[in-house]
């Protein structure tokens, strides 16, 4: 018998989520039965998609969905021995019985100087996002500039570095100067901290005053008016995410974009990572190529403990991570 | 010598146009030079894109922009001999001095049923917007469903045709219940007056409760957020025309897409026929065999007179055509 810690959502967010959202449940968990495994979470992924996410994919009462690495601690399914590490899509549970069903091992050759937390990172979903909506869904070519938000984050850090391994300028806006800094190190051309320059059109501006090819949008809200206007004719826009508006309790209003997207034909395609499922093993093998070469940098934010998770939650949420916010258990 | 009338942008468009804004000017042509044809306007075009392009294309003083169907009656360019057709891009004018750059000749086994006046709507630019539109943009294919707004107008009108043609299921919106009956005609399923529908959600869901696949956009505005909401997930959007604020003097605004965008992977872009020329020549040829065919059906609204031009104009921003508006000299 083991104790399992879960966090729920005792109620839907309204607004910036709080405290009194979740509730720390502890459960028994029988002994895996034929087929089953039992997982121990080692590390735990917060992101920017649990919060809109929660209102399609949870109910109240539910435990909070999220990925995990995990370690097969007793295994009566030959497919997953006890001993190795799987990434799963169990929620916010220190120990969980799985009947294997999405379960994706951790590569066999992840290097042992390589933590297994970054297969929550830059070897997993985050960079995935990253590597897909760039390649499929931007078609970024060599010598184009791109601009991409919250680009310290989880997903940003990555698409800058591999739109500089594209041959591209890079333009970055981040929220704090050490953010910055850090966009500096990993090689973007340009960052700004989008919370203290006096205009961000200027900044924008100066950045790049011949305009932008590709812009990965991971922010939404006004600042992608902005953006819009200083796209390039042809000019591709990724929408990965919308952080700025997750929290709206009456949804944010701006311009319409249509007389932009016309004058200056340009595209705007919305996606999510799981599109490409079939190119992950592929996918994944290429970041840790990448991360291997020196051409990729990893950079996380650690919060330890699972009791901690809401609060790494949250903070995620504003902007304390400087790259992927992981839960050490 | 001959006595050339033009209309005039004496002053740009504030909200919706005045007839202060133009003016008419009468002027004496001199005689072709080497190389130079003399023209006469048969029918002229008004548009909705001189409404947004004449604050990018246009300054005060300019003669307004856009497209005739003019005879050549005096030549001195052997490519364009007296008495033949031409397409060109001379704006509102009566009479127009040319050294034949950017005519296109009216193609030669052009049908002595079909009025010259089709190559400025359904064989013309219109005609074009909608096939590019459809299959360059949107990819329609065989039995999805495609919404398209203003339907009945010179694009609209198009474009629920040739969806129709591809075995499509069309849906469209339109600001008259004659029109509603028009787009009925035309062999549109489902159409309603979004002027006097109780509500734009129910009147789409009703329309098509499976959601939307594409959507053909030419009004922008608030009807594109209720649309959006109600596409099916890999949805595409054709950005054609945003009607519904060319007149603002603040934008309206409305909520971000971003959100929508990500959970349904929406596709949307803005679009241009020009961008397409080379196929310009096949694809009229394929328009005018669909309409020989009778797959095609053509309406004209026809005002008389080179006088009325500023009055056909604003008669068309305003819905009061169905079909092509067209001034016939």
């Amino acid at each position: 018998m083991v104790q399992a810690k879960a966090w729920i959502l005792t109620k839907h967010f309204d607004g910036f989520p709080k405290e009194s959202n979740f509730q720390l449940k502890v459960e028994e968990l029988p002994e895996p039965k034929d087929g089953e495994v039992l997982l121990e979470a080692l590390f735990l992924s917060v992101d920017p998609y649990m919060r809109p996410f929660s209102r399609v994919r949870m109910k109240e009462g539910d435990v909070m969905i999220g990925t995990q690495v995990a370690k097969v601690i007793q295994s009566k399914n030959a497919e997953f021995p006890a001993g190795v590490h799987v990434v799963g899509r169990s929620g916010w549970r220190s120990h969980t019985i799985s009947d294997g069903s999405g379960l994706i091992p951790i590569m066999p050759d992840w290097p042992r100087d390589v933590s297994l937390s970054l297969a929550l990172g830059i070897i997993g979903m985050p960079g995935l996002t990253a590597l897909y909506g760039i390649e499929e869904v931007l078609g970024l070519k060599a010598g184009e500039t791109l601009l991409v938000n919250a680009a310290a984050g989880a997903v940003g850090s990555v698409v800058g570095q591999i739109a500089k391994i594209k041959g591209c300028k890079v333009v970055g806006s981040a929220g704090s100067d050490a953010k910055v800094a850090f966009l500096k190190e990993l090689g973007f051309d340009e960052a700004f901290n989008y919370k203290t320059v006096a205009s961000w059109e200027e900044a924008l501006r100066k950045a790049a005053p011949e305009g932008y090819n590709c812009f990965f949008e991971n922010v939404g809200g006004p600042f992608s008016s902005v953006a819009l206007s200083q796209m390039k004719d042809f000019g591709r826009i990724a929408v990965c995410g919308s952080i700025s508006t997750y929290n709206d309790t009456q949804p944010q209003t701006g311009p319409f974009p249509h007389m932009t997207m016309i004058f200056k034909q340009l595209k705007m395609e919305g996606f999510m990572q799981s599109r490409w499922e079939k190119k992950h093993p592929e996918s994944l093998r290429r970041l840790m190529g990448w991360l291997k070469e020196g051409k990729l940098q990893n950079r996380e934010h650690i919060t330890k403990g699972f009791e901690n998770m809401p609060a790494a939650f949250m903070g995620m949420l504003q902007g304390e991570n400087t790259g992927k916010a992981i839960v050490a258990v």
